[in-house]
C-alpha cells in the first residue's frame, strides 16, 4: 500500500515509479523526455488530472481538403490507429470534387436528470407543473443568466415516472441548450441547484405528503435531441477513381450492400460504426471534448430501435450513391480543455473558431469520410492490403524512395510483413547495390 | 484545395498550416513545442498516424493500490477529464481495504466474418461444414502455425444466414484466440486469406452453383465471448468513511438505488456506463489499446436485451453492499502499439507485464473503481461539489498551501468558480498580508 502518493511531489512520484520497475531501462528518464519543455505549458497539462507523472503522446494530424457546406476546412485529428488520417484525407479529397459534404443540425438540445423518491400523486404534480417549472427556472436564474444572454438557457422540464423501477420514482428531465459550451458544468450546477430547492416547493405545494427524497441530479450524455446529419452523393460516372477494379455500379451496389448487412448484423454493425468513430473521436480528442461523453450516447442512440445497427444509411437513386450519417454529438467549442490545452486552442483555431453546431458538422463529416474509405476498402481490395500499402506508402515516404524503389519495394513486400525496420534495410540495401 | 499536402515534409505541413491562421501566435513554435526532443522517439509517434504535425499530450498518471485478486497494483492512467483518476485511486484504496477487486475471464474469444452472397442452398453447406472448416484450417495453416503456439488460433467456423438481409445472403461466423495480442491483424490476415480461397472450395463441391460472391471479410469489435467480471463486496460496517452523512444502511440503498435506476432509464444508463468507461479507456489509451474498438463493444453489449442498460450491478446480501460488473473487452499486451510506444510500453510494464486477460481484469477493475466513486459521489455530495472540491485541492497541492491556507481556500471558494489563476492570486494575497 502506497500511502499519501498523492501528496508527493511529481518528481517524487516519479522516482517511486521507477523505483518499481528496476528492470526497465532509465524509466525516470524515459518519463521525463516525454514531460513539455516550457513549465508554464506543462503545468497546465498536469491540472488536467491527477497522480501525473508525464504526457502520453498521440500523435496531432490534419485532413486537408475537406468541403463541408461548400467551405474548405483542414481537420485536425488526434488517433493512435494507423491509416484513419489517411483515410479520412482520402475520402475528403474526393468527396471535395463531387460537391463535398452537406451538413445540417437536426436539433441541439442537451438533457439532464433529477431523480428523485416521493409518495404524492403524479395528478399533483402535472396539476402545478408550470408553477414547479417556474419555480425551478426563478431559482437558477443567477446561473443560466449568462448562457441566456448567449441563446442557451432551460428549455424544459418534463415529470417523468417510471413504476418499474418503483412505485414513488420521479424524475424531472430538463432539457437545456449551453450555446457553444459541452455545457455538462452548467447543466451539473443548475440540477444540484434546483434538486437544493425543489424540497421548498414541495413543502410549500404538497404539506399533506413527506418531502421528496432526491437520488441523484446529473446531466445525461444521452442526447438524441442533439442530432446532426450528413449526407453526400455522386453520380455513378464519377465513381470510377474510387472502383478499385469494380464497375461503377457494381462498387456502388456492394456499398450499400455493406451497409444493408451492417443494419441488421450486429457482429457487422459494432466495427461498421466503430469505423465512423474513428474520424469523430479524432476531432473530438483534437479539440479538447470528451470521447467517452459521445461515445456513450452514439452507440446507444445506435440501439434506440430496440438491435444495435448501422448509423450510416447509402441507397441508389437514379444512378447516384447516396451515403448519409446521422448521429447524436454533444461537442463544445469554448470552456473546458478547448481553452486551457493549447493544441485543442490550436485545433480550435484551424478550424476557423466554428460554433459548437458547426463543430458537430465538422466531426460528423470526418465520421462519414473514414467510413466511406473503411467501407470502400473492405468492398473492394480488402482492409488488410489498404492497411499495409498506406503503412507502406508512408515508410517509403519517409526514406525519399525513388519511384523505381518504390516500385520494387511493393513488389518485394507484398507478401512480407512491413514493418519500418524491414522496408529500411531493403532500400539500404538497394542504394548499396546500385 | 491543397494539392500533394501528404507528401511534403512535416517542417513544410507545419509551415503551411501556420500560415493559414496568421493571427494565432506563434503556431509554428507552439507545434515544434510539443514534438519529443529525442528525434527516434519522434518518428515513432509520427509514424502512428499519417500527416502528423505534432504531439497532442494527455496526462499520463497512475493510480496506485489497486488489489485485484489478491495482488497489488499500481495503474497507469490517460485521460483528459480532470477527477477520474482522483476517482479511480480513491475507490481503490477504500476497496483494498475490504478485500479489494475480485475479477474472472468469462471467455476469451474474439470474432471475424466473410460475408458473401451464393445462390446454393443452406443444406447443401451444412452437408459440407466440416469439410469446409478443415479446407479454410488447411489453407490458413501458415497464417495460425505461430498463434497456436502460443495457445491461440481459430476456433470454430459458422454458417450463418440473415434472410433479412438478402436470400442468398451467407456468413462465415469465426471465432480465434489470440493469446495476449488484441488479434485485428492477425484475426482481418487470417479472414481475407480464407475469403480468397474459399472460391476453390465452391467450385470443387458445389459445381452445380454460380461461385459464391464476397462481400467483406474483417473481424469483428463485438465480442460478447470476450468477456471479464469484477466485484467487490463490503459489509455496511466498512462503508462509514464513505458514505458521506449516510447511514451506511441508508448508502448501500441508495447505491442500489442508482443502479436500479439505470437498468431501466436510458438517459441515466449512458451516463453510468461512461463512468465506468471514464476509467476502462483510461487504462486502455495508457496501454496502447484502441479505445474505439473497446466503447463500440461495450456499448453494443449494453443494448443486448433489446433495451440500452447499466453494465454494472448491485446488490445488498445480508448486510452487505456488493457491486459487480460485466464486460466486453478484447485487449492486447503485445503487437501494435503496446511495444511501438514508449509509454504504452513503460505502462504494460508497471503493470508486470499481464497477460491479455489479466490486463482485461485491471482495465475492468479501473473501470469499476470509477464507477463506485462516482455513484458515490451522486448519491451522496453530488458530483459538481466533488469535482470542484477535488480541483482546488489538486490547485492547493501545487501552490505548497499550508493547512490553515488550505481551510481559509475551502471556506472562500464554497460559492465561487475555481480556477488555477483564482486560487493562486487568492493564496498569495493571504500570503501577502501576512
Amino acid at each position: 500500500m502506497l500511502e499519501g502518493f498523492s501528496r508527493l511531489s511529481q518528481n517524487e512520484k516519479l522516482r517511486i515509479i521507477a523505483s518499481l520497475i528496476p528492470d526497465f531501462p532509465e524509466t525516470e528518464n524515459l518519463l521525463k523526455s516525454f514531460r513539455h519543455g516550457n513549465p508554464d505549458v506543462q503545468k497546465i497539462i498536469d491540472e488536467i488530472a491527477e497522480n501525473t507523472i508525464s504526457n502520453y503522446h498521440l500523435p496531432l494530424a490534419v485532413a486537408p481538403n475537406f468541403l463541408i457546406n461548400g467551405k474548405e476546412y483542414i481537420v485536425p485529428m488526434v488517433t493512435e490507429e494507423s491509416s484513419v488520417v489517411a483515410a479520412a484525407a482520402y475520402a475528403a479529397r474526393f468527396w471535395a470534387k463531387n460537391g463535398g459534404f452537406h451538413a445540417r443540425i437536426v436539433s441541439d438540445s442537451k438533457t439532464g436528470q433529477i431523480h428523485f423518491l416521493w409518495p404524492g400523486k403524479l395528478n399533483e404534480l402535472d396539476e402545478k407543473h408550470s408553477l414547479l417549472e417556474r419555480f425551478l427556472r426563478e431559482k437558477t436564474s443567477d446561473l443560466t443568466g449568462k448562457m441566456e444572454q448567449r441563446g442557451g438557457g432551460i428549455r424544459s422540464v418534463q415529470i417523468v415516472t417510471n413504476p418499474e423501477i418503483k412505485p414513488d420514482y420521479y424524475q424531472l428531465l430538463v432539457t437545456f441548450g449551453t450555446a457553444d459550451a459541452m455545457g455538462a458544468n452548467f447543466i451539473n450546477s443548475v440540477l444540484e441547484r434546483m434538486a437544493l430547492v425543489m424540497k421548498d416547493f414541495f413543502v410549500q405545494h404538497y404539506p399533506h405528503w413527506p418531502e421528496p427524497e432526491i437520488v441523484m441530479a446529473i446531466l445525461s450524455n444521452y442526447t438524441p435531441d442533439c442530432v446532426v446529419e450528413v449526407e453526400m452523393s455522386a453520380p455513378f460516372s464519377a465513381l470510377a477513381p474510387v472502383s478499385a477494379g469494380f464497375s461503377p455500379a457494381a462498387f456502388a451496389d456492394r456499398f450499400v450492400l455493406a451497409i444493408d448487412i451492417a443494419k441488421k448484423d450486429v457482429y457487422r454493425a459494432v466495427t461498421h460504426n466503430k469505423g465512423i468513430m474513428n474520424g469523430v473521436d479524432a476531432v473530438v480528442l483534437a479539440t479538447g471534448n470528451d470521447f467517452r461523453a459521445v461515445e456513450a450516447g452514439v452507440h446507444a442512440w445506435a440501439s434506440r430501435n430496440g438491435r444495435y445497427e448501422s448509423l450510416s444509411n447509402a441507397r441508389i437513386e437514379k444512378d447516384q450513391l447516396v451515403v448519409s450519417l446521422s448521429l447524436p454529438l454533444s461537442l463544445g467549442t469554448t470552456g473546458g480543455l478547448t481553452s486551457l490545452h493549447p493544441l485543442a486552442a490550436f485545433s480550435i483555431r484551424l478550424l476557423g473558431n466554428p460554433s459548437a453546431r458547426e463543430l458537430m458538422q465538422i466531426a460528423a463529416a470526418t465520421g462519414l469520410a473514414s467510413h466511406f474509405s473503411a467501407i470502400r476498402a473492405l468492398v473492394t481490395t480488402g482492409i488488410q492490403k489498404g492497411h499495409m500499402k498506406m503503412h507502406l506508402n508512408n515508410i517509403l515516404l519517409k526514406l525519399n524512395a525513388s519511384p523505381e524503389e518504390k516500385q520494387k519495394a511493393e513488389m518485394h513486400f507484398q507478401e512480407r510483413t512491413i514493418s519500418y525496420s524491414a522496408v529500411r534495410d531493403f532500400i539500404e540495401n538497394l542504394r548499396k547495390s546500385r
